[in-house]
C-alpha cells in the first residue's frame, strides 16, 4: 500500500502515476497507453473545440475502462492591443525579411481556449474521473458544477500561497509544479518567476501547506524521481517530458530531435512562444530575443507573430521559430511505449529497498 | 550499509550528511557539533586570514577526532573599473541620503579569498580529510598539492557539463548544487542562470555523467528530502540553511527573524549582495533594485557599496540592506542543537521505510 493512498482510492488507479497533459503533443492514444499500465491517462482539452473533445473521450472509453483526466486551461482571455501586437512583430521583422515571409500576411496563435460553460456541458455528460487545470481554477459556479458531476477536481500550484489558494477553493488535489517542469507554468497568483522553486523545495513546503493529497511534477524521469517524491510524501507523480519519445507522442520529429539532445542546461523559461512563461529547450529564437522578452503579446496570442516563421523554417528542416517544450529531466527520454515504460517504471520503483537497507 | 557508501568510507564518517561551509554564519562550533553526530563538519575558510583558519582548525581538533572538511573560495579575483563602482554606488545615492551617510565615506566589501600557495600550505601541515572547493577548482598545481595529502576533493556542480570537467580536472567527489541551495551559486562554466537545474533534475543527471560520488545540495531541510536524495543514488546531502536557526549559528538576529518568517518564494537569486548570483531572502534592496541587477562590480567587491547602509540599517533594527541567505526550504528551519537536529533527521530518515510497503 502507497503512504498516502488517497490519490489512488479517490480516482481508482492502481500505478501512482498521472500522465501530464500535453495540449499540442498528444491524444487519446497516450491516456490508453498508460491507462493500460493503471495510470492516470489525460486528454489535454485546452487546443481543442469541443467535437473534438467529444471525439477524444469516445476514443479513449473505447479502448480503456480505466478513470481518465480531462485537462482544461483557465486563464482568463486578454487581448493585446494592436500597439503591443504590431510592436511584437517588428520585433521579428528580421526573420520574416530572412525566411522571405510576408510580414503582413495574417497569422493566427495556436488556439488556446480557457474552461467555459460548453465545455462544462461536455464535463457534465462524460463524468470524466478527474478534472484538472491549468491557471489556477474556472470561476467558482463552474468549479461548483464540475464537483457535482463527482469529478475529482485538481490543479496545479507552483507556490505554497498557490496550493493554500486551490485548497480553499475546491481543488481535491494539487499538483506540485516544480521549477523543473516542461511546458507552461501554471502560476497564477503572482507572475514573478523569481519565487519559483524546485520539486525538492516545493513538494515537502505544498504537503505542509494543505491537507489535501498532492501530486509531484517536474523533473519526473525515471523510477528514481518516482521513489524519491513519493518517499516525500506526493500521493503520486506526473509525468509529461518522458513521454515524448513514445509511439504515442505527436510532436514533430523536429521536437522528437532536440529531446534526444537536449540536457537540462538547454531548457530555458521562455514567454516568447505564447506570452506566459513555460519551459522549452533552447533554439535559436529563444537564444536571440529570450527566453523571456518584453512586450509579448498577452497569453496566448504572442504565438501569432512566429506562427509564419515556425512554419517556414520548419519546411526547411529548422526548429529555430518551434517551441520545444521539454521539462530539465529532458536527458532521461528513451524510445519505448508509452505502457512498457509506465510498467517498468513502476516495477523498478517498487524493487527499491530503502537507500540505508 | 547506504546504497552508495563510497563517500562514508572516504571520509570515515557514518552519518551520510554534510554541514554546508557558510562563510560568516558559522565557526567551528556548528562543524564540532554535527561531527559529534557522526555527519561531517565543515569550517569555512573565504572569509578568514591565515591565522583565523589555523585557529578553527585547532579548535575544531580540541573538540572532535571526526574527519574535517576544510572549505575555500577558488574565483579569480578581479578588479572592477573604477567608472563602474561608482557608477554601482549611485545606484544607491538616494538610500545613502535616507540613511544619512556619506556616499564619498571610504568602505570595504566583507573579505572573500580565493585558495592560494600560502591556504594550501595550512592544508599541508593540518591534513583535513575533505578540502572543499567553492567555483570550480584552483590551479592544477594546486588541486596536486592538496591530493598530496591525502584528502578527498569536492567541489559543487551547477550542471552536468560542470560535473564533467571537475571530475576530468581531478574531483573525488561531486556537489550536485540544485537551483534550490541558499548562498553562492558554485556556477563557474557558464554563467547564464536560466540553464540552472532544480535538484530533482540535476541530481540524478549528475549521477549519470559521472562516476566518482555525487553529494546533493540544494533545499535538504529534513529526512523527507534526505530519503529522497539518497534514494536517488546519492552518497550523501548537504544541509545549510536548516542548521541557521541552531545555536551553533553565529547569523544576525535580524536574519534569524527573517528566516523564522521566510517562504520558499521569499528568497531569490540576487547579485547585487557581492556581484555573483546567490540565493537570500528577499528584502527592501532586492525588491527595489534586484534580484538581479546590471552593472554591479566585480565578485566580491560589489558588497562594498552595501557595506555602509547595511550598518546603518542594521543599528535601527532593519534588514533592508542586508544579504540574507537561505535556501528555498527555508520553511523547515527550527531552533534546535545542531547535533540533535543531525541525529534526529538520520534517525527519521532510516525509519523511513519504502514509500511502496
Amino acid at each position: 500500500m502507497l503512504k498516502d493512498s488517497r490519490f489512488l482510492k479517490l480516482t481508482g488507479i492502481t500505478t501512482p502515476i498521472v500522465q501530464s497533459p500535453m495540449a499540442g503533443a498528444q491524444d487519446h492514444r497516450l491516456a490508453i497507453a498508460v491507462s493500460a499500465a493503471g495510470a492516470l491517462g489525460s486528454i489535454p482539452c485546452a487546443m481543442l473545440d469541443t467535437d473534438g473533445i467529444d471525439a477524444e473521450i469516445n476514443a479513449f472509453n473505447q479502448s480503456s475502462a480505466g478513470p481518465l483526466n480531462l485537462n482544461f486551461f483557465c486563464h482568463k482571455p486578454l487581448n493585446s492591443s494592436a500597439a503591443t501586437d504590431k510592436a511584437w512583430k517588428q520585433c521579428l521583422a528580421t526573420y520574416y525579411d530572412e525566411l522571405g515571409v510576408d510580414i503582413d500576411s495574417p497569422a493566427m496563435a495556436p488556439v488556446r481556449n480557457p474552461f467555459d460553460h460548453t465545455t462544462c456541458e461536455l464535463v457534465e455528460i462524460h463524468k470524466p474521473a478527474v478534472v484538472s487545470f491549468h491557471f489556477g481554477l474556472p470561476d467558482a459556479a463552474l468549479v461548483d458544477r464540475v464537483k457535482a458531476t463527482g469529478a475529482t477536481v485538481m490543479s496545479s500550484a507552483t507556490t505554497p500561497a498557490e496550493a493554500r489558494w486551490l485548497e480553499q477553493h475546491g481543488c481535491d488535489v494539487i499538483i506540485a509544479q516544480g521549477l523543473e517542469a516542461g511546458g507552461h507554468r501554471g502560476l497564477f497568483l503572482s507572475h514573478d518567476l523569481s519565487g519559483q522553486s524546485g520539486l525538492m523545495a516545493l513538494l515537502p513546503a505544498i504537503i505542509d501547506a494543505v491537507s489535501v493529497p498532492v501530486v509531484a511534477a517536474g523533473a519526473i524521469g525515471d523510477s528514481r524521481a518516482i521513489v524519491a517524491a513519493l518517499s516525500m510524501g506526493a500521493a503520486a507523480v506526473q509525468i509529461g517530458t518522458a513521454y515524448l519519445l513514445t509511439p504515442q507522442s505527436l510532436i514533430s520529429d523536429l521536437h522528437k530531435q532536440a529531446l534526444k539532445a537536449g540536457t537540462a542546461e538547454q531548457t530555458a523559461l521562455t514567454n516568447i512562444f505564447s506570452g506566459r512563461p513555460a519551459r522549452s529547450l533552447r533554439n535559436r529564437i529563444i537564444n536571440e530575443i529570450g527566453p523571456i522578452a518584453a512586450g509579448t503579446p498577452a497569453f496566448p496570442t504572442a504565438g501569432a507573430a512566429l506562427a509564419p516563421l515556425k512554419t517556414a523554417a520548419e519546411k526547411i528542416g529548422k526548429n529555430d521559430f518551434s517551441s520545444l517544450w521539454a521539462g530539465q529531466a529532458v536527458h532521461l527520454c528513451i524510445e519505448q511505449d508509452a505502457q512498457i515504460l509506465t510498467e517498468q517504471w513502476i516495477n523498478e520503483a517498487k524493487a527499491l529497498t530503502s537507500p540505508f537497507s
